[in-house]
């Protein structure tokens, strides 16, 4: 049984932390933090955990972290650094679910971020909490830089092709969906109900911060040089994401041979789920920890392919409670999929 | 650790049921029934189980029931009625889901479900599933029939103020909006997503079969004579019922009144969140087995009633898995919130 | 040919009248005034306009009306009176769709609306323009008060219920649910997607701006007291209203009054779809200037009604249309249905 | 004024374009043909057109159409090449809105649509109505081959680029997103409201019957030989079309030249909006027979466009009157933006 904490306790990457580990056997919440929300009960703030959970959220303070062996922090990119900094100088470990240590070069940071980086010192010690590529790193880490919810959906699905060399490394489309809960509850206008409901529209075209993020754990994981081009679009949805992926096989590649590149990679990932040439639907992984993968050949050998993921869970928060189960040698699964413990599960 | 059996696995609340036995730590799922689904494997009809559950759906038969402790029946009314006279002819006991065995009165049953009662000699033994209100009758059951959508939102919300003579019991006006998951899966052209998606109407005005069932256990649980007017609507959500009530308060009596009529009753109820006069809301009860409860009293004395649940969650399979504990004398929020068994909660 | 002005040309209101005047056939728009939007042009604002209207949006000054025959201003409650008053100063008609000159007692005004009236002097010449029952007064006022979207829904299915003496004026209860864009294009949290979709919510219970609206001319169209409790709800729908009302029925009262009733009243207004028995849908209305009403008797005599409009056009803009046709002259239908003035409609 | 009728008037695209075809001051409709609503008004079938039209529908006969200029066909493919052969053997002038004589190759014909063509001899006959593309063929037409909702998304894109030999032909990669209502109104369970509500999912990946049609057009416009993947995918709305496409430039070609070529190729289109560098949204022009097109130029000299329409309108109804407005000489917006013809109009 471990303490954890949460920062950013009152955004929804927040909430959805703390409801999956209510449901996690192996953790006690003992701290929220937040700014605007200290002072407040967390039930206070997110009426849907009223019953549930009463804890006062209070201002972040590396002085209340005592107890706490681990602190999971939920807060923009930018605000987290300082958080992050201030845990480990106490030794906490950390888990972060911003953007703020997930690239190795400070300048391409700041490019994308649009501010500098604060603690590059950490930069080093930062361990990407690609579950199912990084696990040994992960194992070890004092400092998880959680992976964006874009990144997730698009590494999972390219990785096992540029790594085993089926598909070219460049002219790679990538065209994803994400429902708004990705934007986070920040106020503009643009994400009022009125403005996204029944519509659609690209956005941050060509200068999206998961873009850097992208490119440099495609290559680290396949070990090949890359070049994509990649779209983020709103959808009139609360949560998913939905990426399409158009890449051109390489020559005398099979689908035998595509097939083989998922099931060999992920034959021990609980939660990918390789459709084959069936397409995945968003329905099926909300509210879970799954990403549902599937691709399609065209007559021209371009490659399709499909992942889709819940932006909250497998984006963010269950991917982050994932990473922290392989952090402290808990089952993978656990509080994510209980199911998956019980000996009534048959899997073909 | 019981074995239990579900007939109408392809359905929604067949799939809830599922997907919420999978999470409860006394119950293995042995057999899956259904008519056109039999034969497959259930992850084929729901790609959402895949890497969860692979049993193969049988054809319902008796003789199949051999090591199954337990049978939840989530059939459309009218098709439920044979399979529980078969289970409990080999005595399994029985959850159903649909509306065969909520009425007493089996003329009443065949003017509102257009169709004969075909086990009218079942009728005394059925014990009305509404968890905080029978939990007596349903711990020595041996057929539950678990309460519908609409009656378990209406009934929750009125029985306190009935049954503690706080309002009056004539004139009641129910307005309830529920999400489409409510009219099951079946084809018609009306519940195409192009007919319902930004729009509104109300539906079954007058001759909802729900009508009796409210009638019946208002009456029951509170020991008094009703006269209302339920119209249901249909909203553009897939889950989430929200039942607005309108009724006259008795002369003198108070607010203070009111909020003891609900915390009396409830002081022992894990799923009935009393807000008091705020406003409950459907984001926070989706997915759980929470019916929250709000009011506000109006200058004229009018009481206006707020109650919201998930029709699929407490409306349907949670509230029969809140019956299975109750039978089976297991905690009664086992599979529902885990949190709730969990030390770490510090409930004001 | 007329010369019209806008103020709040960047609301939803706004947009709507503009879209709806560019289809009219006896208008020009020759002003736009704007606050934050003052000095761009108005398809940089709106750019669904562009190819439509290219006109500078200006700082509101009454010295900028002198070609303007008609303003409407589409502003805020509070902020409306002042630019009325500057353009009444100067003799020029105006059409508001706020509140602010629906309520006759400045005290009520202020009690609900939650600041002080500054134009009481001009109380006394607003006329309330819900088309169908003050043609009269509208075709010779100065000030036309458009009213309110749900007071439209309200007032035009009980009106001729309550003037005919076939329902009873006391414990009317009233549920209506409305899209967003009621609430207008400012910001605030709770009106993000994520907070909206997939949800329902209760609010301004008991103290919503609109029910002394309700009030002031259900009394003063029927000249009957009345009574009656108004709870609005938030819908995940970008435009329409869904009015659900209880009321008792008269003693002896029959369905074929109730039908006459609403022939009589409503028999030359081209915009009022009585549909009997049969249940309107929102989906019918939206986009439209019509408010289609239907009805049906409870076994108890309890008397439902539903009524349903667009919010942005029958509840705001387009009455307001239909209300400067009245104002000039026009046919009544002019710029909002144009297939009423063509010979080849064979209304039965 | 023309006399004109509709076949398939029970559906989504006969619906629409019957409220259109109410709006055009040159048109009466005189006829409308349906199979399973024959024998009704047509209110009775589409509630929303009481109080607008009232006209039995029939069960089509070449022999009715005596008076009728011109049939528009919105019945699916496979149904409509009968009823146009009749049509034409009486010397009536049609617009068909299937996909049944948009092929040159009836064994391409077969292949993507499943079935034979039964009216090979009038493929010679049909004009492909792209509007803006084919203008002087539309105006001596007797045929009509009203374009593909996905196809006039995707070549108004993409043909002023390649005809100016702006980027590379091959490696195309378009994703297109459509709402529900281009599949129409046919029965089936996964166009339920639960089904597509909150989800996304690609289908018919690979063999669309889109995909020759953009082939044969985006070739004869062009006269470049391409090769492209194009994948649609399902969206939760009701009406609108979303495509983003990557494009390889071509060496030394200049962001200019890109403007440039949609400049010159649209300055007399009404309904093409180009944005430029901005992204276009699909909520300004639902309910408007615009496409808003944008692009944007990556660093890899990727180019990615952006094009979005009405699938009812721009992308059926809409441009099938734009194509009578050619073919009859009325003017080109006629019926579908009035303000264009109005003087008030000061477009930039």
């Amino acid at each position: 049984m471990i303490n954890v904490g949460v920062v950013g306790a009152a955004g929804y990457s927040g909430v959805e932390l703390i409801k999956l580990l209510l449901n996690h056997d192996e953790v006690v919440i003992t701290k929220l933090f937040g700014n605007s929300s200290a002072g407040n009960f967390i039930e206070e703030i997110h009426p849907s955990l009223k019953g549930m959970l009463s804890i006062k959220v209070e201002q972040f303070s590396a002085s209340l972290l005592e107890d706490v062996d681990l602190l999971f922090v939920a807060m923009p990119s930018g605000q987290s650094m300082q958080v992050i900094k201030d845990a480990i100088s106490v030794n906490v470990k950390a888990i972060d679910l911003s953007g703020d240590f997930r690239l190795n070069d400070q300048t391409v940071y700041s490019e994308y971020y649009k501010h500098e980086h604060a603690a590059t010192e950490l930069l080093g010690d930062a361990v990407y909490g690609l579950s199912e590529w990084n696990e040994d790193e992960i194992k070890n880490a004092k400092l998880i830089a959680n992976p964006g919810c874009y990144p997730t959906s698009i590494l999972l699905a390219l990785l096992p092709l540029l790594k085993e060399n089926l598909i070219e490394s460049t002219n790679i489309a990538i065209t994803s969906y994400s429902g708004t809960s990705g934007a986070g509850k920040s106020l503009s206008q643009n994400m009022l109900f009125g403005e996204v409901n029944e519509s659609v529209r690209a956005y941050k075209v060509g200068d999206h911060q998961h873009i850097p993020e992208i490119k440099q754990y495609l290559e680290k994981f396949s070990g090949v040089k890359t070049n994509f081009s990649f779209v983020p679009h709103l959808l009139p949805v609360t949560r998913g994401i939905y990426t399409t992926i158009h890449a051109s096989m390489k020559d005398e590649v099979t689908e035998a041979q595509i097939i083989s590149a998922f099931k060999n990679n992920y034959s021990s990932a609980p939660f990918i789920r390789f459709f084959g040439t069936e397409i995945p639907e968003m329905k099926n992984v909300v509210y879970t920890n799954f990403c549902d993968i599937g691709f399609k050949i065209y007559e021209d050998r371009t490659l399709v392919l499909f992942s889709t993921l819940d932006n909250l869970v497998k984006g963010a928060a269950g991917q982050a409670i994932q990473n922290m189960n392989l952090l402290f040698g808990f089952d993978q699964t656990e509080g994510l999929l209980k199911c998956l413990k019980k000996k009534t599960l048959q899997i073909k």
